[in-house]
């Protein structure tokens, strides 16, 4: 999307290491007009999937997802994230994540009542870089006999492989702006 | 608002120890048709206000934030926890939190970039209870010497004061349902 990778160019902040800072506009400080443009995107891509629940994660999915959920009409599902074993009891789905960026392990979970067979989900995040938190909603849908309609993700950072793992399995992902390389004098390429 | 209470009435559980749960339609899987509702009620009490900016803390008060921010067509900045001290640095405006629910002590962050003076805040939550999070939220816009023009939150539990303590100090609280007391036998009662 044209938009978003416009304002990441404007905005965005590029970090030793691969890192790219969006927290002006997308996780911390929130332009919600540009994510609502987003959310459109979202809805003309999957709007005849049947999509009945939107999950994301804790965080800063959560608005995003919320956004999107307008225009399908359906409930939010923002799964929790917690270091506590003891929380994961049978009530919930749960998966393990390994975190990219912080080189701990939490778990992910989100209660069986509020996923069924019935329920085709739309996985929405703001970031895909190496995919192990889409991996892990994905999971939470397919212990719960659910289908898995698609993913979508405002900023994919294709070189770290997320993206193309998840579309090896056969999900539809759609990214609004792929990054696919990030150079030490800040300079940000997309797809 | 009569469309709130009467969904808390319909879905919410009331737990031993004064705990209710509006985990089917707020603060894990998210109603957004009534959230959006919610948001229009707090654009018509804040829509005066000259509303710069809405600030809400990490969790489910972002989605509600985003949705409310789309009315007042101004950005959300979500304040950021962390248990880590290592992550309070100069950068950020951070203040001290003991959570009424776990016990624990966080603390809740916003970069110093994204507040100013000038800023007017709409501080948007989904629960007040004893008003720590909302008196951390609070403490943020005035270290930043901006101007809190008030508090929405969708559930307030009267009977835990924090509502009462932060209207001392002379904020403006809007809370949508406002419970008075939760008996052992899953009553629920409004003011």
């Amino acid at each position: 999307m044209k938009l978003l990778e416009e304002r990441i160019l404007k905005d965005a902040e590029v970090l030793p290491g691969n890192v790219i800072k969006v927290d002006s506009f997308i996780n911390h400080q929130m332009d919600t007009e540009l994510i609502s443009k987003c959310s459109e995107a979202w809805y003309e891509a999957f709007k005849d999937a049947g999509v009945t629940k939107i999950l994301t994660i804790d965080g800063s999915g959560i608005g995003i997802a919320c956004l999107t959920a307008l225009h399908f009409k359906v409930p939010v599902l923002f799964a929790k994230k917690s270091n506590a074993t003891s929380k994961v009891t049978d009530e919930f789905y749960s998966t393990t994540v390994v975190s990219f960026t912080h080189g701990h392990e939490y778990n992910v979970l989100a209660k069986k009542k509020f996923i069924t067979k019935e329920d085709r989900v739309l996985i929405i995040d703001d970031f895909l870089a190496n995919g192990s938190a889409m991996r892990a909603l994905i999971s939470l849908v397919k212990n719960a006999g659910a289908t898995v309609v698609g993913c979508g993700a405002a900023v994919e950072k294709v070189y770290q492989g997320g993206g193309e793992y998840i579309r090896r399995l056969g999900y539809r992902v759609e990214s609004l702006a792929r990054i696919s390389s990030l150079s030490d004098d800040g300079k940000i390429e997309f797809c």
